[in-house]
């Protein structure tokens, strides 16, 4: 199926404002992932959807397309997921949700991203405590030995298309939320998913800016869902400020590790914020369980946010991870405080009394990629105040660290440009 | 003017459908012409030109910037130029038209460009009788010493962000109409044109296949030459074949030289359309002269195609193609019929009696290439018949060209599937 002389005829077709089939689009999306396409062709085609955009038919055709190049896992039964559109640093949920479901007797093997748009990915951070790239049969061990894993995305061939798409969408420094929305609903497609619950931040800061984008958005992703027979639930919600404190690979881990652990000193909006996510997850695929199994859930816990909650707290989530570090290869002998940031690092004051009333995402994105995140694992920000805590003249704003003095150097010297805090 | 980031922002808004302003547009152009922009975004550049469009202003400003970001010819008074938008091989009217305006009295200096769409441009052609490539210094010279000449555009740095830009289009092989009319215009500019004629052929053969879109196409020609103060005449005519029958740059040239010599076997249709274009081009030139001048012409030939073949009749054009090719370090001692083609040839018959109903120019195309055009000088067709003539049954339609026999007996092979003529 398609040959050369189709795919050029299908991107110009697509340039002009015209619908693509679904072989057209498999053509197009099979000589990408085979790499036959080029770049220029590629961008053509990239740039097509950005100008005319594509039609909910054509979105279903090209995430299928994307999933029918690759390869697939395959998992029986209910098969969990949860992912965040992105674009927010730190608010490492996932290191907490996976544990909570896979805990509670679900499988769900995680494909994450490593960093783009901001300091760390998933993958990143999870590389702080064990590997993350692992082949089809390795993953599927994983997953039979412990229920779930957390690996990076582009372990194997799964979606190819998408990645070599990404490559040259980087340059434009720009990405649609039709491109977000089939790079993630082919991934969790090529993963098995069949319940998955898709986090969508709004705000000045995030990818999505206006909740009328986010609800479209979120149309959107149920319409997918429903073409490929997974069961969702979307979760608008506003989002001004990172939940927890840290930024970068280790500092974001600590975060996780610390409610997981149930420290004094974790983050509560991290808590919260993972809770609420595991809820609704829990509640998609309790659904699927059965009467008899809904009324033991709701007799014992109360909800599915109750469940999750008294997964956490009891420490069988934190002993789930403590499992799917060790099945990844990793020492599964940890504390929140064993992760320490670099040993380079600079206190930024406060120069007035007053009010933290903003949090420049945009800016702590930057800042802590100066500082080398996220290739520098210990380089990142801790956020001493955040949105709507007092502050005395003097008083720490924001730590930066870094495992290098001449990155700390260059960030420092950099925050008086990209301002993190407005008091 | 123009840094890296307000180019990124430029292209996104294009790409969103907005319109640029000069700004805008210079620093693409800028960035293009200096190959710092890379060919991705390049392409993502060409790419909101195919899908939103440009309006009337910003097809003006992207001519402007595009000779801005170049170098300029200067040459004083009436420059004329005669410009074909191409797409129909053979057709070779460039090497009438510049000798019979040279010696007319009025400057030409003539760029033309290597094949792009076709088995032969007009400087391949020119090629066979002299060299194409000069240095600003030295196309000053020539057109000092002839009043004309006939060079290929990428001689030197004219409108270089032209050339950048058709690299990222030729994978798509498609030319949008707004790209051949800032293409041809920002030349005409930079080369200090200021009296130009446009052959603007249509049909189902060539790259503008309806009227209508002839029709807009030379309004938009009409607008940016009054933004230039270019006087201009656009000449809308339906094509159907080649003018004369030689089509692949010996055979091309022959055909031309043929007119020049007013030799028995020359194309007259050929020699039609090349006095219909001397003629526009002279009165476009006279009316600037001053009515004595006008006067003058009137009296002595009537108008001005009666003039253009007065000029051709006399010899006086062949002699002033003679001084240009000497004037280009070529041969001038020569006659058409020493232009031959290759050794090797095949000749294709009629299967039945009958009319020729029918000539595909594209398929045309695509067999020269077979055969070696433009890359080898002597392989071409030369068409036996033409459109309306009779053939009787064994009798000759057209004769394949080649220097090599590996390239003809791949034509031979390839003429079943692409039918050249349909009787």
């Amino acid at each position: 199926m398609g040959t050369q002389i189709d795919v050029l005829e299908a991107i110009r077709k697509k340039l002009l404002g015209k619908k693509l089939t679904y072989d057209e689009i498999y053509s197009i999306m099979d000589q990408i992932a085979q790499k036959k396409l080029g770049n220029v062709l590629t961008t053509y085609f990239a740039a097509s959807g950005y100008s005319k955009g594509f039609n909910n038919k054509e979105l279903y055709y090209l995430t299928k397309a994307m999933v029918e190049t690759g390869e697939k896992l395959h998992f029986t039964g209910i098969v969990a997921d949860k992912h965040c559109i992105g674009g927010v640093p730190g608010t490492r949920t996932t290191l907490i949700v996976v544990p909570i479901i896979a805990a509670a007797g679900f499988t769900i093997p995680k494909s994450s991203s490593r960093a783009i748009t901001t300091p760390g990915g998933t993958a990143d951070d999870m590389e702080v405590l064990a590997k993350v790239e692992f082949s089809r049969e390795q993953i599927y061990k994983i997953v039979e030995k412990t229920n779930g894993c957390i690996v990076w995305g582009g372990s194997f061939r799964i979606a190819p298309a998408d990645d070599v798409m990404i490559q040259v969408e980087e340059p434009l420094l720009f990405e649609s939320y039709d491109k977000i929305l089939v790079s993630i609903m082919a991934k969790k497609v090529a993963f098995g998913s069949n319940h998955v619950v898709i986090d969508l931040p709004y705000g000045e800061m995030v990818k999505v800016h206006r909740l009328k984008d986010a609800e479209v958005l979120k149309e959107k992703f149920e319409y997918l869902a429903s073409e490929f027979k997974i069961k969702i639930k979307v979760i608008i919600h506003k989002t001004d400020e990172p939940s927890g404190r840290g930024i970068g690979p280790i500092l974001e881990t600590r975060e996780s590790i610390r409610v997981l652990q149930q420290k004094e000193n974790r983050p509560v909006d991290l808590e919260v914020r993972s809770l609420n996510l595991a809820g609704a997850l829990l509640d998609l695929c309790i659904r699927d369980k059965g009467e008899e199994f809904k009324d033991k859930v709701k007799k014992k816990y109360g909800n599915s946010i109750g469940w999750a909650t008294e997964i956490l707290k009891s420490g069988a989530a934190f002993e789930k991870l403590k499992e799917i570090i060790k099945a990844q290869d990793g020492n599964s002998n940890i504390d929140s405080e064993d992760l320490k940031p670099g040993h380079f690092s600079y206190k930024v004051t406060a120069k007035k009394h007053g009010k933290v009333e903003k949090i420049n995402s945009k800016n702590i994105t930057i800042i802590s990629k100066v500082l080398g995140a996220p290739g520098q694992k210990k380089s990142g920000i801790f956020l001493n105040k955040k949105i709507g805590e007092e502050v005395k003249k003097e008083e720490i704003l924001y730590t930066l660290y870094s495992e290098n003095l001449y990155n700390l150097k260059e960030a420092k010297d950099s925050v008086e440009n990209f301002p993190v805090m407005i008091i």
